[in-house]
Parts: C-alpha cells; structure tokens; sequence
C-alpha cells in the first residue's frame, strides 16, 4: 500500500543499530580550552559526532532525526560528512540517556561512560570552579588516549593549581 | 545476584547492533581470480568481514559467537583485527539471512543485496558454468567501485567468452 516508502523500521531496531553504528564510527570527545574571558581560565567543550564517507550519509540523516539534533557538515580533516551535537542539553538529554540504555559493547562503552559523568557535572555547573574543572580534567585525560589532544596538559594543571578562583 | 556477570543484552537487541556496527566496519566482497584447475578457469571467492582496531576487538569476539562461525585474525594490510568468513554455506546459512531480516541503512545495502545473490546463485552451482560465471561476474562489477579490484577484468571478460567451457 506503501509503495513509495521504504522498508519501516521499528525504533527498538534503530536504537539498537545507531549504538552498533556508533561503536564503530562514534567519538565521544571532551577539549579543555584556554579561555581568558572565563572566571576559571578554561572551556571545557563536550563532542559526540559520528563520521561517515560522504557517498554513504544516509546513516548521518538517520542520526540527526533519530536523536533530533545536531547538523552534518564536511569534516576539515578528511573527505568524510560528520554528524555533531555540541550543545550540552542535548547531550545530557538526549545521547547521554540513549547509549546508557543501549550501550556500546566494546571498549568505547568506557569512553562513553567517562563522557557522561563530565557533561552530567557541567549541567551541575562544575566545570566553572577550579575544583570541579580539576576533577573534570583528572577524567578527560583518562579518555581515548590514542586521540589528538586539543591542550597542553602541564599547562591546565599548572594553571587550575595556580589559578585563585572562588572553588 | 549475577555480580560476575556483564549486562544480558537481548537477541533482538544484538541483531540490529551488528547490523549497525556492520554498516560502519563490515565488508561485503567477492573476488574472482584464475584457478586453471577449475573448468571454468576462474575461482569466485565471497566474503563478508569486519575489522576494527586491535584495542576495541570485543565486537569482533561478540560477532563470531553471534553468527557461531568465522575466524578472528590480523588484517595484513593494517594494524587491526578482521573477524571474516569466506565459506559459502556459513554465508548463505547464516551471514545472508541475517542481513535480509536486519538491514543495513546505508548504501552498503546495495552490496549486500549483490553479494546476496551472488552467494545464492553460488549456493546452485551458478559459477561453474560459463554463462553462471558472467553473469555473476557483471554483478560483482557493480559492487563497491572504491575498492580495490583483485582480477583484471578485461582479463576475465575475454577469457570467458573465449573459453569453450560447457554452461
């Protein structure tokens, strides 16, 4: 009676399938950033994006609806199309409760699991205290070793020990 | 009470995860070479794998009790791991089946679909004959025009109609 439709897929199927996609071509990054303009000196800058070739995106748009956010655009290191949220309600709201409920079965999982308990303290406010931004710090720098760091590490840690801010 | 015991994840759940993680690292291939001591001169060899980097290889462990076939090994031409099989009945049995009932999203569907009836029309002897060989042949040209090709098809084309091979 559809003929025009593709096949349908039950959303049990698609949360299942977009954590397997994900644990194959997901990131879940957190960059901590000088930042003068903030009490504390730095941003800290959650990422969950998932990367495709561009002549296979479809998944890219399976994503975006599915999770009802973020935007695909080129990726400036490669020739692929990646899908992004950075917005940290999104995070918290919407990716955060989807991978706790259909978790990645590799490793990844640990990365993933590091990640939620940083954006969960940023909605509590906690990356804006020098204490809290430490304890941020001390779990981002456990997460996905093999990845490019976006800070010089000795500088965060000798700028948070020294920094007097209220925290 | 199963404190040993990681999370019980459903066989639905694992279906469509392996579809998902499939559309991102899995490979559906066929390759076709010269064997002069087959009839028709030319050996039709399909594959399905899926790689994955050597520190997060627990899907691949996950994949072969899944699909209850299969070996595990190093890719030669990089530093990760590829679960593969290559036997014809595990994919006709297992492999295909599975890709009818979960579906890929991407256009890597598309392949599947190809290896699909490649595999089938294997499965009733199709590419002993000349005639079987070339029209499998003319469906494996369509598949994945990135990858590398591991025949020389002007080679292929003008032995099969040269050859004077009964189909």
């Amino acid at each position: 009676m559809r003929s025009d439709a593709g096949p349908v897929f039950s959303r049990e199927f698609l949360s299942a399938y977009i954590s397997g996609y994900a644990d194959g071509e997901g990131c879940f990054s957190i960059s901590i950033a000088p930042r003068a303009t903030l009490a504390v000196g730095w941003e800290v800058r959650p990422s969950f994006s998932v990367s495709q070739n561009q002549d296979r995106a479809e998944v890219l748009q399976v994503l975006k609806a599915y999770f009802g956010c973020g935007s695909i655009r080129p990726d400036r290191s490669d020739k692929t199309l990646k899908w992004e949220t950075r917005k940290l309600d999104e995070l918290v709201g919407r990716v955060v409760p989807h991978f706790v409920r259909y978790p990645l079965l590799s490793a990844k999982q640990l990365d993933f699991e590091r990640f939620a308990i940083v954006c969960l303290r940023m909605a509590d406010g906690e990356h804006r205290s020098r204490l809290g931004l430490i304890s941020i710090a001390s779990i981002v720098r456990e997460m996905n070793p093999g990845g490019k760091r976006r800070y010089n590490a000795d500088e965060l840690w000798s700028s948070l020990l020294r920094k007097q801010v209220k925290g």
